[in-house]
């Protein structure tokens, strides 16, 4: 007897990029991390952890969470589900949508987690290519008729946001569940909440992992009508998000001020890293992450050169000419710049 | 449209019991933690996060971790596999190994988390009793031919413990995958750990929520030879486990000394409350947990008013003259005893 179902033979599996320890002299701008720290609200309330905390099994609820996170997004509390980061609710919506009779449909390129999660429960996979300048596909992805419809907006690596008309189309359309993933909603100006009262087939995706700087923590959360949510909190682990997660999520969420300062300051250096790139000869479409998703003859070697000064963005085998670079502090985009520009030279 | 695969209909989902914060009157002896707070150095470890190790994405291979408990256990760190608690490796192994074509066979009464994520996967469940006195059912196990095989021990709620020679047996003669499933390993003398050399297809798995008091922390581990554990990795998260937990864990693992120390305590309190509830007029069989298993005609009542008492315990629709007590510091157990004398008097 094999040992995995077959459908584990077929899929190519994680390949997560070696891990950088804090400390090191890399520049690291290939995951889209917040190059600020986290709220010191944040930092305060881990320092308030006893043994009492940790002996215990976590609130299943996360309650404490939710809260918090209702105040902010004036949504109800019970309009929320949480979990070991998006990846976890990505994972926990797709299993409880899809199987081999049902289909995941998305536009391409973007989040490659789309893919790995369908191809894992055996579901036939839709990928619609974004037209010219990130156009919504919106007539296919609607006859595509998805039992789940996975959009990112804005998206990665493209940067581009999905207009909020579009998505209301989307919504008006689509037969089946309907994700709209906002893991970069905190470095734009839109999103599409206010479609959550109006969508019981809607779940809203967010992260804690970006805006907020906590990607170590594994936090993320959706929002979406409770009867929607009574489906998805029947696949989820009871205890999948860990005490300390909890209340150090609540207290960063809490902390809006500070964000929105870590947030301004990234906004203004993408703009200025933009023009930089602009003016070294690469083609850079305006991003609503952070990251900009940067064109060049060259991508390749200059990919390459850039990491043999320690400096690493992301390279994407099927964008054969583009880089997907993080917006990083000040210093480290300059840094950036002045690798990059002596390569051109 | 269905907004859910027809077996999320099908599933009664998680029901887990009320969360009881911090600093209450309550007295929780029905979830099997620990009475007693994690090692210092553990505590310490969680002191020293800053916002770098927070903002940055965790090392996916968990190696701190696995590097600590190799050396502990003696075998590679490669043999290791990390999750986001036991429930998510159970989860992990049980999408790796089954689908609707493939069944999970376990012997019961056990953990209720086999049935849920079996039935998840729209897996055939095959439940065999355990014989009198916990027996083993050796041979229905063998001939079930499950795609994977399930077994907990010491098990909950029994107790008892699977002799080392049944559970190579049952590995010489199972056709799929085996998981022994260590949770409670550290409150008895004997493991199946040796056995993971001999077979290829044989898993343990272990917690840091029972013997290590991080139940809030949600960290588990499997061990496996690297080829298992390669279709295994295929199916989890890259960022299942937080930058936090890796840490703490490695710190609480590599305390042995504290590990025993509190484990010797709970031994001797077992041994001491089996004797006073056998005294009540309660049975109790002999436990290789954190907890007991007494049987009394009258259990159900007794749980409520214990209840009434503050005094939580676990009571099983499906075994109705049992209650699974876990074993606290000597203050409740005697606080417990008190109630349940004055209650039988």
């Amino acid at each position: 007897m094999e040992y995995f179902q077959p459908i584990v033979a077929r899929v190519p599996g994680h390949h997560p990029s070696p891990y950088v320890a804090p400390n090191t002299d890399i520049i690291k701008l290939n995951s889209n991390e917040n190059p600020y720290p986290p709220s010191s609200q944040a930092l305060k309330v881990l320092k308030t952890f006893n043994g009492e905390w940790l002996r215990r099994y976590p609130d299943p609820y996360t309650q404490e969470f939710c809260d918090a996170a209702a105040k902010v997004l004036e949504i109800p509390p019970n309009w929320i589900i949480t979990g070991n980061g998006c990846d976890d609710l990505l994972n926990i919506i797709v299993r409880a949508c899809v199987d081999r009779a049902r289909s995941v449909v998305y536009p391409t390129p973007t989040y490659g987690q789309y893919r790995i999660l369908a191809e894992l429960c055996g579901s036939q996979l839709i990928e619609i290519p974004y037209g010219i300048q990130s156009s919504l596909p919106l007539e296919e992805m609607i006859q595509a008729k998805g039992a789940l419809t996975l959009i990112a907006s804005p998206n990665s690596p493209s940067g581009h946001q999905v207009p909020l008309t579009e998505l209301r189309q989307l919504a008006d359309n689509v037969s089946g569940v309907l994700v709209v993933d906002e893991a970069y909603v905190d470095f734009t100006d839109a999103s599409a909440l206010s479609l959550v009262r109006d969508y019981e087939h809607m779940v809203i995706l967010r992260t804690l992992s970006k805006g907020y700087s906590l990607a170590g923590l594994r936090f993320g959360f959706g929002i979406a009508q409770p009867p929607l949510l009574a489906g998805l909190f029947k696949v989820k682990d009871s205890y999948g998000v860990d005490a300390i997660a909890t209340r150090v999520a609540a207290a960063a969420i809490t902390d809006q001020l500070y964000k929105d300062q870590c947030v301004s300051q990234i906004k203004r250096d993408r703009q200025r890293l933009t023009l930089a790139l602009q003016r070294l000869g690469f083609q850079v479409s305006p991003s609503h992450g952070n990251f900009v998703l940067a064109s060049h003859p060259n991508a390749r070697p200059i990919h390459d050169d850039l990491k043999s000064n320690n400096i690493w963005v992301r390279y994407y085998a099927q964008l054969s000419d583009k880089l997907r670079i993080t917006i990083g502090t000040p210093e480290q985009n300059c840094q950036l710049l002045e690798v990059v520009s002596r390569l051109l030279r």
